[in-house]
């Protein structure tokens, strides 16, 4: 029976670790699985965790330790020295995993287990993925793969897969390369497994050189990740310039890192700006959520200015529409930014210009805004409002939607084109700029308007409902 | 060389298909991924298309239509009569592919290619798959897959295997069944090419059972997306409840369940209704935001009910915060709604209660109401604002952000709770109902201050910075 986490579970690993049932926690835990281990330590609190996380077995322990967060895997470090992490967690893991988790310790300790972990190929390759720089192809690779000569036998390869494989949970891919390592193509699995008349048959023979789809190093994780998802890749070989073939990216961390992207897009048009978890403590959750409410209130000091310039007290009137204004500038703005932040990332938007886009844009906010801008009309004077205040709160509408459609499509656009994330768009900035804006527009087409259509007593203006 | 898409390719493209150079097309288009062509049709115009289109074999044509966003695809198997689509589409895709196409087609026309496929496996068995309903894992799994009789001998094993294998692209897993079909476990590629002595060794021998990890197929995508993630599968197998296996889900579609599920989250909290893209038509974009926009409104309209009951001519000062209020109010508890969206969907949130998360929740919107209140009464003191008027705004802000902070948390947790997505929290409902809750409680707060503190001379009160 696999343990499972609720909250009776829970309570009684917690009993059983303070009466200290090594034996009885052992048995338990058996058959689970690492990434579920790594669930139960993210939930136990910290000392019980640690104690139960002493009691797993060495191979067990380093599989668990890539599973949890980097913030626990940080803590959980800590039980290991140099030595320790040299040889019960390096040797337990493959390349890719080692090299993050080098990356992850101090500087000095890094350098302890680089001195501890000698020269065979496994630490070689590991300190070599050290040096790609993090969110790109390099640092995403592993260097566990299985790769034939050119020039072998069938005979030979199947001898030299076998202690290549020795290493590797699973083989996706047979790499195919020449004497200089140079990437040809692949031999398939099935191909070795059903056609291999002979063991001296030559590799040459059972495959075709083919135009692979590869990545370099520096490629950035993201565009890995949107190839492997167009052609529907489970794995994709890195190369060099000189089409030397580096190691192999698989589909588990492209995975990882469509997550991570999303996430962080949709903290992003929340208005987070850290990448926090729900269980994350009062304090972090806090330094989080407040840089974009520091913003918001910048933004709203600036609309009180506006709105005191504008002199409120002889049109008072005009404040009951300030919500609206504010609103409807502020969605705009996100939406528009929202879909051309998405169009950049599936790279939907590559072939159009920024002027074309922008056209387009001032249609749908002209469509849109004149919808809306006739509903609130017809609302607001059935709903008895000032007919001078229903027809300026109506106009600017109409302006406010248009302006904060293309300020919306225009920023994202310009900071994709200095190559910042343009997903900042949706955040804070879009948002408060258009709220400030909206007002400016509002109160400006309230001044020509009431200059015109003249000015009734307040008292008379304002709809009384409670 | 293969066919880049840009402007110049595209022009060169159009030109082309003017002057009908049949041949010049087809060269120049041989060597290209389906997923490019499939790309390529969504950047020319419709006839042009059709044109090309038309251009490709048909094995090639089938696969182009897969990968086409549906919409798209919708028009292109307009071409084709039902005949066609049974012998030339369905017979070069998979069976999952098939039965969403089939899916796709008017109930009259999938009648006719049922009709037609007759009775074949690969007929029957997407026509099974089309009693699956859309997002769950019935619907995502395909038939096609390699799996090996326990009792079987290496030798008939690799004879049924090549058997079945020709008609797949890429053998993942080699599934191991007794003789009622039951899932007993899975045999490794690698086990099998490198151990396989005797060619009489039975399969038992050569496998261990174990309990692997399934899905049934009324298990939502979200849930085999979620599985799949944690546990880095590359394919997870269907079993019906007796066990006995149905066919496997490929990763490849499940990335594709990913960012789907990702770009919905993404454009509901970015107020978008429909699954749109930045290259559709401006009246599909305008229909997809309006939505939000009238909400929005509905809600400024209350506002604007609001701000006259209070009788905001009297206190005409109180104008000036009201963006502040409403877009604090607004923001917190978009960012609240945020974090237990994501919560949910990773399951962090799963064994914690609402009244925990609740009081958590409390003790953030507490910390950041109390430092965003002094930060906005030292600046609204700095830069003159009246003193009354100053503690009124910051005492209802700490209020606002408290009560925003809870009510976002409270709304996708109760949905949550009677299976409503969640998500639909961080749209308007939450942001609407935000806004006319800080403005009542900015208000009220208003009423009760100014009654003790003092009505000064509104001309006074307001500053004058233009």
């Amino acid at each position: 029976m696999k343990f499972e986490i609720n909250k009776e579970s829970l309570d009684n690993l917690n009993t059983l670790v303070e009466h200290g049932k090594d034996h009885v926690i052992r048995e338990m835990l058996e058959d689970s699985h690492p990434a579920d281990l790594a669930e139960l330590f993210e939930e136990l609190r910290y000392e019980k965790a640690q104690y139960v996380y002493k009691l797993l077995e060495s191979e067990v322990a380093a599989e668990v330790l890539m599973h949890l967060e980097e913030d626990t895997r940080e803590k959980f470090l800590k039980f290991y020295t140099s030595q320790e992490i040299a040889d019960e967690l390096i040797q337990n893991i493959d390349s890719d995993d080692a090299a993050d988790l080098l990356g992850e310790l101090s500087d000095e300790k890094q350098e302890e287990v680089i001195a501890l972990l000698g020269n065979e190929d496994h630490a070689t390759d590991i300190i070599e993925l050290l040096n790609y720089e993090e969110g790109t192809a390099g640092a995403l690779m592993a260097t566990e793969l299985v790769w034939v000569n050119k020039n072998w036998t069938v005979g030979t390869c199947i001898r030299e897969m076998r202690k290549q494989a020795a290493e590797l949970r699973k083989i996706y891919t047979i790499y195919v390369v020449d004497d200089k390592e140079v990437l040809l193509g692949r031999l398939s699995l099935k191909d070795l497994l059903f056609s291999a008349s002979s063991s001296r048959t030559q590799v040459s023979d059972l495959f075709e050189e083919e135009d692979m789809l590869t990545v370099m190093p520096d490629e950035p994780e993201e565009e890995v990740a949107r190839i492997m998802e167009k052609y529907d890749l489970v794995t994709i070989p890195v190369v060099n310039d000189m089409g030397v073939l580096l190691g192999r990216i698989t589909i588990d961390d492209i995975v990882d890192v469509i997550v991570e992207e999303a996430e962080k897009d949709y903290q992003m048009a929340s208005g987070i700006s850290e990448d926090v978890e729900a269980r994350d403590s009062i304090f972090a959750l806090t330094r989080a959520r407040l840089p974009w409410l520091v913003i918001g209130m910048a933004g709203g000091m600036l609309g009180a200015i506006v709105i005191g310039a504008f002199e409120i007290e002889k049109q008072a009137k005009m404040a009951l529409f300030i919500p609206m204004i504010a609103a409807m500038g502020g969605n705009v703005g996100v939406q528009s930014a929202a879909i051309v932040v998405q169009g950049l990332a599936n790279k939907s938007l590559k072939n159009e210009n920024m002027v074309k886009r922008l056209l387009k844009e001032l249609g749908v906010g002209m469509l849109n805004g004149l919808i809306c801008s006739i509903i609130l009309f017809a609302a607001s004077s059935l709903l008895h409002f000032d007919h001078a205040l229903c027809l300026t709160v109506s106009t600017a509408l109409l302006a406010v939607i248009v302006f904060a459609a293309l300020f919306g499509t225009f920023v994202p656009l310009t900071l994709d084109k200095y190559k910042i994330d343009p997903a900042v768009a949706t955040g804070p900035f879009v948002t408060t700029v258009n709220d400030v804006v909206g007002l400016l527009i509002y109160f400006y087409v309230g001044k020509l308007f009431m200059a015109y259509l003249g000015i009734e007593t307040l008292a008379a203006l304002i709809p009384r409902y409670f």
